[in-house]
């Protein structure tokens, strides 16, 4: 897989790509993410990639001009599956949808820094925009950030252990059960004597049970689109 | 603002708070963001931060130990007003929760890796677990700065125009109108006439219609929450 960003402020992605399992992916050759500084494509002795918004108000807006250039030139040297705007008006980011970007080869993500992107920017080249919450940041370096880590961690090969990533919260619609590691007892708490038990078949009821009744307290939403409720007996999942 | 990140990754978080608003916010003295290797507070010669997930199952589980010597050497030097853990079970972050966050003094934010932290440093230290979507990522370190980039922009003095974080979307349970700037017409494409038009009322009008439209189509969930839709007419906003 191959990730093209483009940003105004790349030196704030510079550790989150050269660190961890990002790292890890691009060193195995199985993902590449280069970050592009939108300024090299702006013109001008100033470099100007943001002006005043039409109509007034507060904060910049992003010309429309160097985005342009700066897509048109990725796009003369590849072809990708997805022109991402990130955008806190865009879909909201999900399991289901780094799954599904994922499978894909190439990907081109713009972060929208100040008030936003020139609409025409949006109309004329984005194919899909991206929200990652109900929330506000500074740019949308950061959020590029998250959607890169949730995709290229599922891309086969990038985690050590490959089943690890299937036993995450939210690939069944359940969260996962609390974990526990060394020692056994720790300043009077104690770990759970049927995860000490060696019992597997215990062990996978306890985590089942574990985590449907923490997807029912914290998150009704999800354990009713689990569709588990509906005949909890029966559908024991194996 | 003090916040304190603890990870097995600083590195990871070197470039978010080193440029950009986070760096200003620093050298402005409104907001410190230090990150602490969890790693310094492990013993023995390999310095061991986390250990295989009693009952088995695949993916490392954070131990305790280095935790609770890290949180409470933190805690020797100021008083927290949250102790917060970032996992996908958390509570889902949105611009309410960044709104209340960022009128607190001292927080301390943990950052889950691998499967996540043994569930007696939940249980004995955390005091909120925020989750900033329904999507796994390689660790807590990018929700945390995420969180922190939220938080810290609201603080006063931190944006350069201090309105420019009020007509954000979700602020108002709206989403945010198309944004335009020079030039005017860009290949073929031309800005709406009414933000060229210097009539004030008329182009707040223009704004505030599209923002109703864009919420009605993008998010209809948002929509019913603002309330507009129940006397359209009558609850025209100022």
């Amino acid at each position: 897989m191959h990730i093209d960003i483009i940003s105004v402020v790349p030196g704030l992605l510079e550790g989150p790509f050269s660190h961890s399992i990002l790292k890890r992916a691009e060193e195995k050759g199985l993902a590449v993410v280069r970050v592009h500084n939108l300024r090299d494509f702006a013109t001008g002795k100033q470099k100007q990639v943001d002006d005043y918004a039409f109509g007034g108000g507060a904060g910049m807006v992003m010309m429309v001009e160097p985005i342009a250039r700066c897509i048109e030139h990725l796009q003369s040297q590849r072809t990708y599956d997805e022109i991402i705007y990130m955008t806190p008006d865009g879909e909201t980011f999900d399991q289901p949808m780094a799954n599904s970007l994922s499978l894909k080869k190439n990907l081109m993500i713009l972060c929208g820094h100040y008030k936003g992107v020139d609409q025409r920017v949006r109309d004329r080249f984005i194919t899909k925009e991206i929200s990652i919450g109900d929330f506000v940041l500074s740019g949308g370096e950061l959020a590029a950030a998250v959607v890169a880590d949730a995709i290229i961690r599922l891309i086969p090969g990038v985690l050590n252990d490959e089943t690890s990533a299937l036993t995450d919260s939210f690939q069944d619609d359940l969260l996962a059960p609390p974990v526990y590691t060394r020692p056994a007892e720790w300043d009077g708490m104690e770990v759970p004597e049927v995860l000490l038990s060696g019992h597997e078949a215990k062990i996978n009821e306890w985590r089942f049970e574990a985590s449907v009744r923490r997807t029912r307290e914290r998150r009704p939403d999800l354990w009713a689109k689990s569709g588990l409720g509906d005949s909890e007996t029966s559908k024991r999942k194996k």
